[in-house]
């Protein structure tokens, strides 16, 4: 497959089958990740992968919203994905600070990418949710008062059709030499 | 190629040899980004590919820093390409305010990568750039106040060597079911 037609196949599943995910096949997806470029090499990151049927059931139902009804499915996905905001190295730090810029989450959403291609190439959808009762997540995971959570990622089966994407054209984002 | 393949070659380069790039490489690049997914689907990015020459060393001046000798090689690479934070749509703005959260910065790390893999599997080395001179690069492509300068990718046929990766290792970075 090239990386056109991965990037083109992958999409937001919110559909499962009830088929279990082979662990080998997150572990080759968080290895992905893994390998991600950030700022400063900081690799602010951790994984925890929720694959206990009870607590996985309880963590939906922090990703699941009466304002937001797509976010129901997320249960029907046998494993999630918590990825933690570890926080910068010194480097990457000091370069938030004078620039006024947050470069983790622009390496978090690098690395979670790298999972959720990986998780296509080897026939696997994934889901990114970045809407959760945040407190309630960190809570049932243990996860410490100065870390944050950016993103839950559902990993399964897939059971929904694909559907074309809707994108912005190519002229509407792209110009030459100015803005 | 398979992914695991890609990701584990692609780099940060920071040597470019002269020879030029082809504009249709550099597209396929745009348009691999363009398909990212985003939060909300908001494709809160714009693209600035900036290839006059004259242009491109001045924006090379504003990524060279003495405190960061790193980034010295910028004006090697023939080509530059510059990501615009347009802001989320209203549905994913909401969501930032709701959940204090900033999403756009997520999307765009997303979005670069796919350039970045896109133009790895072409033959093409990559390196994105965070910390820049923002007044001056933005003064310099007409980019209006509100809107934000998040990355600089320098692209180029590559004249480095391949580096061992220096990564965390996956038991540092993973856990099951609690932090």
């Amino acid at each position: 497959m090239t990386f056109q037609e991965l990037v083109n196949k992958r999409q937001s599943n919110r559909a499962y089958s009830n088929k279990p995910v082979e662990e080998n096949k997150i572990i080759q997806c968080v290895e992905a990740a893994r390998m991600a470029p950030s700022a400063c090499n900081s690799q602010p990151w951790k994984f925890i992968i929720v694959d206990n049927p009870e607590l996985k059931n309880k963590l939906a139902q922090t990703t699941s919203n009466r304002l937001l009804p797509l976010n129901h499915f997320t249960n029907q996905a046998p494993v999630h994905i918590v990825i933690i905001n570890e926080g910068s190295n010194f480097t990457a730090t000091l370069g938030n600070k004078i620039k006024n810029r947050n470069f983790s989450l622009i390496d978090i959403g690098i690395a979670a990418e790298h999972f959720c291609l990986q998780a296509e190439e080897l026939g696997l959808g994934t889901c990114m949710i970045g809407w959760f009762k945040e407190k309630e997540l960190k809570s049932l995971l243990n996860i410490p008062e100065k870390k944050r959570p950016e993103l839950v990622i559902t990993i399964g089966y897939p059971a929904d059709e694909y559907r074309e994407k809707k994108r912005k054209s190519l002229e509407k984002i792209l110009s030459y030499n100015t803005y």
